[in-house]
């Protein structure tokens, strides 16, 4: 059991849970709970710490993967350094990085994509994920400009959905966009100057919906790309809308129309 | 001009920032930031406080506004102690709590009313009445349970709705689904167990969406209150949405099928 929060392998763990740089640098990141541990794909799973007190109520169902996969055991006072939440559950999974491929993607039958531009809130950027998942969309593509999909609130939620998830970063939009719509893909901005609202275009045919940054949108090089301009109907004063909650709508209306 | 943090108004700000106790006994709640004092209604308004260096650059939309109902200059320093914010804006207003008649509610045309039971999460809250506004819903209605409406995240979630969106804490979840029912009212409950799609149920009538903790969901009792389960549809391993988005979804639903 590690005792030590001078321990290196610890050292390097609230490393990586504070710096982007150095879980890029290693090609990991972390995963944090119970239910993020039983999701892990098992060939993902680099290392397994848990607390003290977690291992000695582990129960039946995580406790034979854990043991099939092996496991450092650390004081609970070590792990709450460890942890990045306030409450740790007692359990921290470091895993590989996944890499998909856009032409991949690409090849999967009516592909519905959605295309990220420099969204900044992590906790926003995890819930278009799940939300993506339940939607059944094929894959997030993201501007380098996005926040780090690997930021452990990014992760947390998820809720899971980011081991299941394609996702990518792309350093040109604009050549993105255009590869997207040499495959046949429909790309539809989401835009306050929107003439069309978004249940009136039809979302049958390969989709990709490009959101912009919270507090500004998507820029004006990338709207212009976009074939069409849609935007979500809002009542009284209301100028915009969460982007998770904006995106959501957009997502679900494209799996009303699928299904 | 206040300089010091240890002016009685100041630490007076600090508490109801810090006590949702304090807020509640004083009858009033804090937003922050340029547009939400723009956006909160003069009659409202109790206080108003604003940083040296705001103060300067204010612009002429809102320094009318300003001028108009008086306001204190304190340092930049003493601002940042009174502000929530990491980087505030350099503005803070005191408001009076709205109140809000549930029968006068009831009254309104086709009704359309979110029901939370025990929400945890003030962001999640927050962004339900920003898109609550988007979607013309009635009213919010909370279970004593529920997070403060007043929390100062919350406030800054709701992007101003805050001031335009009527809600309300009841005692008697049992009572109030029993009101609206006599009243009329459909009640659908966000449920697992839920047999029926939200796309697949009329929502033109008067309609009230009931939704659970974020965790645990509705209580058995008040889920059994409702007139019928719904669940959204979830591809993948999704077991549920956050919150927020699952309520979005329903929102926008009715709003669709009312438009």
């Amino acid at each position: 059991m590690i005792t030590s929060a001078g321990n290196a392998r610890v050292k390097q763990v609230v490393q990586w849970q504070n710096k982007a740089k150095e879980r890029k640098k290693d090609g990991i990141f972390l995963a944090e709970g119970i239910k993020m541990f039983e999701e892990a794909p098992l060939d993902s799973i680099v290392e397994v710490f848990i607390s003290e007190s977690l291992e000695q109520k582990a129960d039946a169902f995580y406790k034979k993967k854990l043991l099939q996969i092996g496991y450092e055991v650390v004081s609970d006072e070590v792990f709450a350094k460890m942890s990045d939440t306030q409450t740790p559950q007692g359990i921290l999974t470091i895993l590989k990085r996944p890499e998909y491929n856009l032409d991949l993607l690409l090849k999967r039958e009516n592909p519905l994509f959605v295309i990220l531009e420099n969204l900044q809130d992590p906790g926003n950027l995890g819930t278009i994920v799940r939300t993506g998942e339940g939607a059944g969309i094929t894959g997030v593509i993201m501007s380098a400009g996005t926040v780090d999909i690997f930021n452990p609130k990014t992760i947390r939620a998820t809720m899971g959905s980011i081991f299941r998830v394609p996702f990518l970063y792309v350093e040109d939009m604009a050549d993105t966009i255009q590869k997207l719509h040499k495959h046949g893909v429909h790309t539809y901005a989401a835009h306050l100057a929107g003439k069309t609202y978004y249940r009136d275009v039809s979302l049958k045919e390969p989709t990709a919906f490009l959101i912009g940054n919270e507090g500004n949108g998507l820029t004006k090089e990338t709207a212009d790309m976009a074939e069409s301009y849609i935007k979500i109907p809002m009542e009284g004063q209301v100028e915009s809308l969460n982007a998770a909650v904006a995106t959501a709508l957009l997502m679900y209306e494209a799996h009303r129309q699928r299904h």
